[in-house]
């Protein structure tokens, strides 16, 4: 308690407005001054959606490179991790029929998923609405496509706890359906949206079980889909996926650094994950997130903030199926005996501001909640306990490295999650510019104040 | 200090879980089971702008009685107020020329703007960058057109600041340069859009000066006019606008009530305005508005609470173009001696929620502040000083009604304020439910321990 008002009084009302003031030079630098927008134009535009191992991946390498670079970067490298090499071949098909007459549905291949038989497979649909109903009537599985149709829960206000709850299916409904016979499986999309869009994503089978097709369908065909078996006792559904894995083959995290005046040895990681679902162009998903941690080492270096620590931005390769780069980012660390200070984390959209989530001591994280007040003219208004990222997950299990996660609001960011339409056209520029201020925030106050 | 410890220990912990679980019931309730974004398709889809005076205002009041009545109020009337009646008439010309050579602009002609000549009108173009440069060249005014090309200030977080700072070259712009003899003016619309949409909205004049045309131009089109001018001596604009105003006709107020069970004579009025600009659908302004108003009645009913107070929706007429519904129902409150105790309006748009602001005594202010962390599990974070809503306004100043503004996130607003781009496509459906959640949230605590 003591120790708490001392910590209160030192950080005083003369370095609070000196703070503010730097504050709002950063903000006002990017506010009217910002490259986000512009980088994740060219990003979204020139190269789109780009999964591990695509050639995308290695354009999308290049960009990161080259926008380092102009971003004002001391130095600018790859770090090679091998990725998985998922593809998804031509495009799905998928209908439904009921005495002989066919209606077509969206669908996409869950990532990670292998590829129907070329001719596709056509068995009765069998729709569980959780794993409690498929285990109650599991001796109905065999020789049938299960269609899960667990509805995403819109009385959670984080819509991130909702995606928690329904992604159980996307990730292991193939295989729990595949332990009984089934032949293929249907998920509803783990969305809200208004559309009709499938929502992919990575999923994994259990190497116990046949690896039987999986794809996502849209809302509304899964409404559609839904009602006619409710409705009729034999719909069966026809399912022909493309999908292959492939050896595993070469990808990069790419790297970029101001480095520290005063303490270069401890390193401040900031970053994104580089590589995105195929649908759309990745904008939010996590576009956003890599645009943000450029847009703060280029502030940084455009207000004339030279770094007490080391600032390493970091566009992760391979986080949507498979964390390649996250993980080879911490061996490399942990390799090199690096020091890693404190990492920080964009991954949940370019949305306007709410909050910081951070996984630290609960004396450091008293210390940081001390400038909720500086944020607060910017969006994020708490700085809360628990967060950080996929990517820098590994660096905090290998140091104990203290973490935040960037959280901007979560409402609409589902409706675009691994969807055509996550695309440049549903960022807002102002809101992402934001994000970024918060995060340059954030690190210059953790680079002047240590934690 | 004392008293405000005791009210402190008034708001019992054993109030805040019974507080915070019927706050989760409204919640649940509109999350699941919403109707705000059904009736608003209805108002945007079916009627669309909906100016004052226009055979949209009619429909708009038919949607209005019908929407109150499906979301179970008491009682349902319309209050009759003379509303004045502009008219845009045919599609607005414009063009800049140089050396013979038209390049067409994109225009709105402001409201309340009297149309050019049948003919238009031509004359060399004068841009200003703000009304001093205006006062500074004043001599050079005269059988001009001039164009303000006042910057829309992106470094206002709080974007609303950026328009009251803007929106004054739009108001009070054509009188001030037909003061010095301009033929008519263009005015760069208050907008950080990243589209070419001319933003329209209210002007006014100066009875003492000519009445010249006056319209909006996108913020593209106002570029290539500024870099036109920058670089040629001889810049000429053509315009034509067709406006007129006509006698005032009669409007309606549209109101519902559920009748208070222990004081019905204390009104809590929650509303929003009915009337819109005619380039959108006016879903964000103020359908959103109308619609939360709605909602919070119909939740309240819903979920069975039965109000103490007696809660009167109001949809307002004619809040863009001369407050008259605002004004009608404060004077016949007056003449009725009605007993006003709250009055609460939404009119920022249907964005993600972010505070509410107040304008009620210290310490009422303090009443309700401790009731801050009932709302932050829905997205109001802050409650503040200063707030309220123009058609609430006139209540205010007659009987000094306390009086609250719902504040949602500003970001995405002035994309949209009075531009085509003002549709039901561009709300989306949890943002609007949530604004609704938090307006009932806080009548329901209002109304349940007074002010």
């Amino acid at each position: 308690m003591f120790a708490g008002l001392l910590l209160l009084s030192a950080f005083s009302a003369a370095a609070q407005k000196e703070d503010s003031l730097m504050i709002r030079k950063i903000a006002d630098e990017i506010l009217t001054n910002g490259k986000a927008y512009e980088y994740l134009r060219v990003l979204c535009k020139t190269v789109g959606g780009r999964v591990a191992g695509s050639p995308q991946m290695a354009k999308a390498e290049a960009w990161g490179v080259k926008s380092l670079q102009d971003a004002g970067a001391d130095k600018v490298w790859l770090q090679e991790c091998m990725v998985p090499h998922w593809v998804r071949g031509a495009k799905e098909q998928a209908w439904f029929t009921i005495a002989g007459k066919n209606t077509p549905i969206d669908i996409l291949a869950l990532g990670n998923s292998m590829g129907s038989s070329p001719k596709g497979v056509t068995a009765q649909v069998m729709l569980v609405n959780s794993f409690e109903e498929l285990e109650q009537r599991k001796n109905e599985v065999k020789g049938k496509i299960v269609f899960y149709n667990y509805r995403f829960n819109d009385k959670f206000v984080r819509t991130f706890q909702a995606y928690g709850d329904a992604s159980r299916y996307r990730g292991g409904g193939a295989s729990r359906a595949a332990k009984y016979g089934a032949v293929g499986v249907l998920v509803r999309s783990m969305s809200h949206a208004a559309d009709n869009n499938p929502h992919t994503g990575a999923m994994n089978y259990d190497s116990a079980y046949a690896k039987i097709p999986a794809a996502a369908v849209g809302l509304k065909d899964a409404d559609k889909l839904a009602a006619a078996i409710s409705s009729n006792k034999n719909v069966s559904v026809f399912l022909k996926t493309n999908a292959q894995m492939l050896p595993d083959v070469k990808g990069h995290n790419v790297i970029g650094e101001l480095v520290g005046t005063e303490f270069p040895e401890q390193i401040i990681t900031i970053g994104g994950h580089l590589d995105s679902w195929d649908p759309g162009e990745g904008a939010h998903d996590d576009g956003a997130g890599c645009v943000h941690s450029i847009e703060v080492l280029r502030v940084l270096k455009a207000i004339g903030y030279r770094p007490k620590r080391t600032i390493r931005i970091v566009l992760f390769a391979n986080e949507e199926n498979g964390l390649r780069g996250g993980t080879k980012y911490a061996e490399e660390a942990k390799a090199k005996n690096e020091n890693h200070y404190f990492a920080l984390e964009s991954d949940a959209g370019g949305f306007t501001p709410r909050s910081f989530g951070f996984s630290m001591k609960p004396d450091q994280l008293a210390k940081v909640q001390q400038w909720t007040d500086l944020f607060k003219p910017y969006g994020v208004t708490e700085l809360t306990a628990g967060g950080g990222g996929a990517d820098i997950g590994p660096l905090g299990r290998t140091f104990g490295t203290p973490m935040s996660g960037y959280v901007p609001d979560s409402q609409r960011y589902f409706d675009i999650h691994h969807a055509r339409s996550d695309v440049f056209e549903n960022v807002n520029k102002r809101e992402l510019e934001l994000g970024a201020v918060n995060m340059a925030a954030l690190i210059y106050l953790i680079d002047k104040y240590g934690l």
